[in-house]
């Protein structure tokens, strides 16, 4: 994994792994506002995904996406691609408050929509979308990277399928983040009626991988809070938010997200996670080992009545999502990820930012 | 750090660094319900104090504390020692809903009091441990070891004073243990109303760090929630608990403590504290390194501008706390701890365990 200086530009590379031949399965990247487009656009080639067209308002960013995916053709506008037959699927990274809206347009054009997280920042847009996907029979999904395009997050979900640890207790999820030099953010970042707030954000993240870890179909949100501890410049950034949720199966989540990561960090962030079963525990160090040099990232330990293990697991579990993804749109399963799997994710990810307590 | 099957035994024992010469400090213990009475015991004795008598109405707990302090004389009953003007400290660990009528009984001799955590397990304790604390003038001090009889908790106290990480934002403490064969424990174990339940147990040692860490002198619980997920025989038993604080300057705290450690765990318990800093964080791996063979404790990761530093503590802190306390008995000063942290931590433990919501 390569070092980065902000979870903003995170777009692992993976191998090859084709589900489907050349032209089989055209794609199209639109709305490059996050840099996980790159990430989106990488998993899905690999899996064999034709990368047809890119289009944003902005040259600059189509250049720079040009760059690293010459594949692509320049479209003179969304519409452009909106209205060829042969695009599947389109991958997305717009602002978070403009997502539904896109995908709205998307699903209406009788495509299915791939989003960069939070796929939506508001419980009208979660009906608007769900009542889009119940008309078109269009997908929405959501590109949740911490959990679909981290292999450590990969090998645990397995893991505990396998049932390594027994029944998922608790997911506690520490997710910090480099803010790095805000210069280099866009203007929304800074916005929170843009964003949705640090917990519907960054924090969605968390609540997915809880909801999958777990095995739950729907959680109550039990608590949140958000604050401003350290960034008087920016007063709408909440540059801290930490949530408490309870899952329909009595299993629990706590997470934490922030922007303190320090410039001194080797990778943009320490993020961890913490899964408590009734037979054992899985600890990930997913960007890092903290305080070894160079040390990469997917780090997984495995503690159960067998003893310790630990795991090294970069390029070798790779990240099934995205073949699974494109298979789901060709033969209209929900393989990668269930359609309500997706949208619970968000409503709870909006709910904990609506209800979050401002401490600062 | 020996490895030790359960957090029960866990009793460090440290480098002599005498603050009284023979003869000054005379101390006794007393009630041997929990094996912290030999922690506390080897730090008063590290520091130079005399341990002149014990007792328990138990014969067989009396045998196996003078196997391991030979010079206790054995008393005929706890009104002997309280007796005996010498004395100046009596240490217990007495069963905890017992610890304050027994700390009032030693404060009203006119002896001060070093308990086991938690301190007590009610607000009406509380109440009447404050009230003689005002009339005799004695001390209610704790055994709060977590932090107190911890290399790594001692050290990351003094780089957070020196300004390591900034401003401290947030604490989060996840405190396992091992449950153990339940016949090794005693009965009172098991029953709430003598332990004060998990959160006011094990969460006092968190709270405590919290309020040390991010210097407060007050807090609010924000929510807090128990659970018996996995041990049905025992009814009353709390295995998992959780709470969240926020401090009087903004900062907050998120405890997790459980009796989840498998059996095939190095320690007793995957101890780990995260202090975030505006300018830095903090983590603590307390008993053990997972995946390291023998690893021992007291690991501690600093990570802030100038990079990321690893300290491998175990036998280079030592443990100040017990030497300051004994001169604060002879003192009259509050140098080891407050009595206002000491009473403020168990006002804090006894709230996060009352408001607990119960999840299964």
């Amino acid at each position: 994994m390569a070092k980065v200086s902000s979870g903003m530009n995170y777009a692992p590379k993976g191998k090859s792994n084709l589900v489907v031949k050349k032209g089989e399965f055209a794609f199209a990247a639109m709305a490059l506002e996050h840099g996980h487009i790159y990430g989106m656009c990488n998993g899905l080639t690999e899996a064999g995904a034709e990368l047809k067209w890119v289009y944003d308002p902005d040259p600059k960013k189509i250049k720079a996406f040009l760059e690293r995916f010459p594949q692509a053709k320049k479209a003179r506008s969304e519409e452009e691609i909106l209205d060829d037959r042969e695009v599947k699927l389109i991958a997305a990274a717009a602002i978070p408050s403009e997502r539904c809206a896109l995908g709205l347009r998307v699903m209406a054009a009788g495509m299915d929509y791939f989003t960069d997280k939070t796929p939506l920042t508001s419980l009208e847009q979660l009906k608007a979308a769900k009542a889009a996907v119940k008309k078109t029979k269009k997908k929405y999904m959501c590109y949740y990277s911490e959990r679909l395009h981290v292999e450590s997050a990969v090998f645990a979900g397995d893991l505990i399928k396998q049932g390594a640890i027994g029944k998922v207790i608790q997911v506690v999820g520490l997710g910090p983040h480099r803010l790095g030099d805000p210069k280099t953010r866009p203007n929304w970042f800074f916005k929170k009626e843009k964003t949705g707030g640090i917990l519907c954000d960054l924090g969605s993240h968390q609540i997915e991988q809880f909801l999958y870890y777990a095995d739950c179909k729907d959680a109550k949100v039990v608590h949140s809070q958000v604050a401003n501890y350290n960034h008087p410049k920016f007063p709408e950034l909440e540059d801290f938010g930490e949530a408490n949720l309870v899952g329909d199966n009595g299993a629990v989540h706590y997470l934490r997200v922030d922007w303190f990561t320090p410039d001194g960090l080797q990778n943009w962030g320490d993020g961890r996670s913490f899964i408590i079963g009734t037979e054992g525990f899985i600890e990930q160090r997913k960007y890092l080992n903290i305080s070894q040099k160079n040390s990469g990232g997917n780090h997984l330990y495995l503690a159960n009545k067998k003893g310790e293990t630990y795991y090294s697991l970069s390029g070798k579990v790779g990240y099934p999502y995205f073949g699974q993804l494109i298979l789901d749109c060709i033969n209209r399963t929900e393989n990668a990820m269930t359609q309500e799997h997706c949208f619970k994710t968000a409503e709870l990810a909006v709910l904990v930012s609506m209800k979050a307590v401002k401490i600062k």
